[in-house]
């Protein structure tokens, strides 16, 4: 066990016969595990993003499967219950498939859910084995969002490599982005990073650019939710412009993820259709409501064109230019 | 008068003989005006931020003075604690040495603060009309922070061509971006622009990119708070990301400042230095405190480089590149 391990919470955890899931929406100031009394409350908590990042919400409806398959239940209507939960939740289905295909025998779905759990876990070591090469002494890496433990699990994707310099003792320092609207970064990242000790600094969205400008940044890791066959990085919006930025000021930008984040199926970018979220997340603050009646643009997510990108950091090793055909290497040998 | 005259309220009011500052850190809740007892009441009003903008901070400083005038007080030690209210602000010093020339007179200093209020509202009305034939039917324009009425005076800087045009009937619509960390996007820009009719949007700054990426945005215009010799912009934070974000989508790059914001004496940006605010603007919330024992960087401004601006729209018209020989003729011929 590394140090990263024993200080920042997994968001899922199943121990002694219970499902727990970490009720993010609490954190930073309550770090509160919710029991998980069957399929019903897991696809409730997955619902109201008490659990967030794709890989964590597979590993949540892996194990919510299982409960099912514990009490007996209606397995088809289970998996469809996890499934409606985030709908657009690839690795969710994923994951329900998977242990639905062996959920008859209750010890085989928790195997298979405890299997996809490890397997996840070691993902993120090999991300980290990955880029860890990428911190040196003295450098400042820049991260968007929180594509970190607690969307993932143990070492996350763009902090894996982060938390396996840390315990190497390579002293870096990290500028979190507070990523609005949702702050991920501000609540999330900066959290689970200063917790495992790690030098981190808080900054608005907006200083991004500034602070690339006065040398404070020497590269930029962030995660992925869906990197297409191009290359092209859909991710939390704000990403592309750190993209931008980082090739204006020559700066390597860096995407951190598993090898099944990659879409063969999807050519490029232009042809991912973008959630646009509720304008209530950027018109209204807790406490605060700024513009109440004014219309509110709220895209969750941008385009990263692939030209942007220096490599991806995945569990098969770092991906240099020029990617098309990288990935398409990467899918003819599984 | 315009329509725009009469529905935005000016940020500084001097009427009989009392001096009155708009309190903008209630804005748009509550519209709160306050009297002035002296010169430290309004070098307080300028450090809180009650008034901001460097004209209307400008303004705010020559009555000020005009204060510390008549009720006998020291005029350097006046002078130097208007000053030190706001170092980055460039019109602050201009202003305060404009009255502090005449103001061994206090009725003289009074009709100085006054003649530079009234150049003020000219100046905008020139800014405005450089710069309304930018914004034409259908058009959709892009601003930050807040360059408006509520920060110079009357129609502001950067929304003065969108109060013109709006009043010669044009159909545009601006996109807001909400600024942090003091969010004068989303409480102060959207408040006046939608109080005088125009279509506005409020976006997160982190969505700028995406927002230009999808063919949402025509043009920006911003405000500054100095120019130097060579046409680099010093503004809030997150200025110089829009231009980079706008030079690679080709977009262009709109500044509108009173030629008094243009500073012959600093040779480039990188002369200027950045004032670095209180890293609780950044971990603070009204009702929540989302990193409280985090460090976080906070400049208050960036420097956008002069090659990445498309024109300066000012009060002697629309000033294109190569700025070094523009402005200098500008100050050759005053």
């Amino acid at each position: 066990m590394t140090s990263a391990d024993t200080r920042v919470p997994e968001p899922v955890v199943w121990a002694h016969g219970t499902l727990r899931i970490l009720d993010q929406r609490l954190l930073p100031d309550t770090v509160a595990y919710e029991d998980q009394a069957d399929v019903r409350s897991v696809a409730a908590a997955i619902r109201d993003l008490k659990v967030r990042g794709a890989p964590a919400i597979g590993i949540a409806a892996a194990y919510g499967l299982v409960l099912a398959a514990q009490q007996g239940e209606d397995l088809e209507a289970a998996a469809a219950t996890l499934k409606a939960a985030r709908p657009t939740a690839v690795n969710l289905a994923w994951a329900v498939d998977r242990v639905r295909a062996v959920a008859a025998d209750p010890d085989a779905a928790l195997n298979e859910a405890q299997s996809i759990h490890a397997e996840d876990r070691a993902i993120c070591r090999a991300i980290g084995s990955a880029g860890r090469h990428l911190l040196r002494d003295g450098a400042t890496v820049m991260t968007h969002c929180n594509a970190g433990a607690l969307a993932v699990s143990e070492l996350g994707t763009a902090t894996a490599p982060m938390y396996l310099a840390h315990d190497a003792g390579v002293e870096f320092r990290v500028i979190a982005n507070e990523t609005r609207p949702v702050l991920q970064g501000a609540r999330l990242t900066v959290w689970e990073l200063d917790r495992a000790g790690i030098d981190v600094t808080l900054a608005c969205d907006s200083a991004a650019g500034r602070l690339m400008a006065e040398g404070a940044v020497d590269l930029i890791i962030v995660g992925a939710d869906r990197v297409t066959a191009n290359g092209d990085v859909v991710n939390k919006i704000g990403t592309a412009t750190l993209a931008i930025l980082a090739r204006h000021f020559g700066i390597p930008f860096y995407v951190a993820c598993p090898s099944s984040t990659f879409d063969p199926d999807t050519p490029c970018g232009a042809d991912v259709e973008i959630e646009e979220r509720s304008g209530d997340e950027v018109r209204q603050w807790p406490g605060l409501e700024v513009a109440a009646h004014i219309p509110a643009r709220n895209p969750a997510f941008d385009v990263t064109p692939h030209e942007l990108v220096s490599a991806f950091i995945t569990d098969r090793g770092l991906l240099e230019p020029p990617f098309q055909q990288t990935l398409t290497a990467l899918r003819r040998t599984p």
